[in-house]
C-alpha cells in the first residue's frame, strides 16, 4: 500500500523515535511511504531549503495518490491538521495516533468523520500494533471509528 | 458578515493579546463572531468541560455557516490547521495571519489554494489592518493570494 505518514516538523520533534519506528515498520512490511524522510532527524535542515510552494504541491500530490494516511498527533502542528482534513475531504482512510496523556485538539478526538480512526498508545510497540490494526481493518473493508 | 475566528487553544496562548484585538475589532465593526469566546483567557477552563464530539460538531457547523475564516497561525495547532483545510474544501475565503518571525508550516505559507490569503504582521495594529483588507477584498470580490 501507499501510506502517507504525517508528523510534526516545526512544531516540535519530541516523538521522533516513534515517527522512525512507525516509518521503519511500514517500509519493512513492504509499504511505500513517500514521506519516510520526515521521520529522520536531519529532516529539519533538509526541508528548510525547499521552497514552501514546492513542499505544499508535493505533499498534496502525495496525499492524492496515497491509499491511507497515518498521522502522529502528539505534538501540535498546522501542517498535520491540514493534511488530516484534506485527506478526509478526499475520502482517504486516516489514522491519528498519539502518546497517551498528550493534549490533542478536540477537532481530532471529537471528530466522527467517516474513515477516521483515533487511537492513543503507551509506547512505540503499541503504536506499531495500532498501525497494523488500522491497515488490516482497511484491507477487510471495516474502517474503525474507535476513539 | 459571519466570521469564524480560529486560534490555538491547547497548543499555546502566547498570542492571546492579538486574538482578543482581532475579535474585539470584528465585533466592534458589527460582524458576528461565533468563536469570540476563544479569544478570552478563561476559554481554557470553559472548553475543558465540553465534550470533544460536541466541540467538533459545533465548530464544523459554525464553519459551514460562516462567510469567511480568520485564523491566527503563529502557534502550531492541529485544530486550526484542520479548520483551514476544511473551510477551503467548502470554498470559504480564509485569512491566515501570523506574527512576523514565527515559524509557520509550509502547508500554509506555500499553499496556493483559491480563496486563501496568508499575511504576516509586526504587531496588533497591523494585524487589524490585514483583517480589514481581507474582508474588504472579499466585499469587492477580489480574493487576495498574497503570501
Amino acid at each position: 500500500m501507499n501510506v502517507y505518514f504525517s508528523c510534526s516538523l516545526t512544531g516540535g520533534r519530541n516523538e521522533e523515535g516513534v515517527y522512525r519506528a512507525i516509518v521503519d515498520h511500514l517500509l519493512t512490511a513492504g509499504h511505500d511511504v513517500p514521506t519516510a524522510h520526515l521521520a529522520r532527524p536531519e529532516v529539519m535542515s533538509l526541508e528548510r531549503v525547499v521552497d514552501p510552494q514546492e513542499v505544499y504541491g508535493r505533499d498534496v500530490a502525495w496525499i492524492q495518490a496515497c491509499d491511507a494516511v497515518v498521522a502522529e498527533v502528539s505534538t501540535p502542528s498546522h501542517g498535520v491538521g491540514y493534511e488530516i482534513a484534506y485527506a478526509l475531504s478526499l475520502g482517504k482512510p486516516v489514522l491519528c495516533c498519539y502518546r497517551d496523556g498528550s493534549t490533542v485538539s478536540k477537532m481530532i478526538t471529537g471528530n466522527n468523520s467517516p474513515g477516521l480512526t483515533v487511537r492513543s498508545y503507551r509506547g512505540p510497540a503499541e503504536a506499531l500494533l495500532i498501525v497494523d490494526q488500522f491497515l488490516e481493518a482497511m484491507n477487510h473493508g471495516t474502517p474503525e471509528s474507535t476513539r
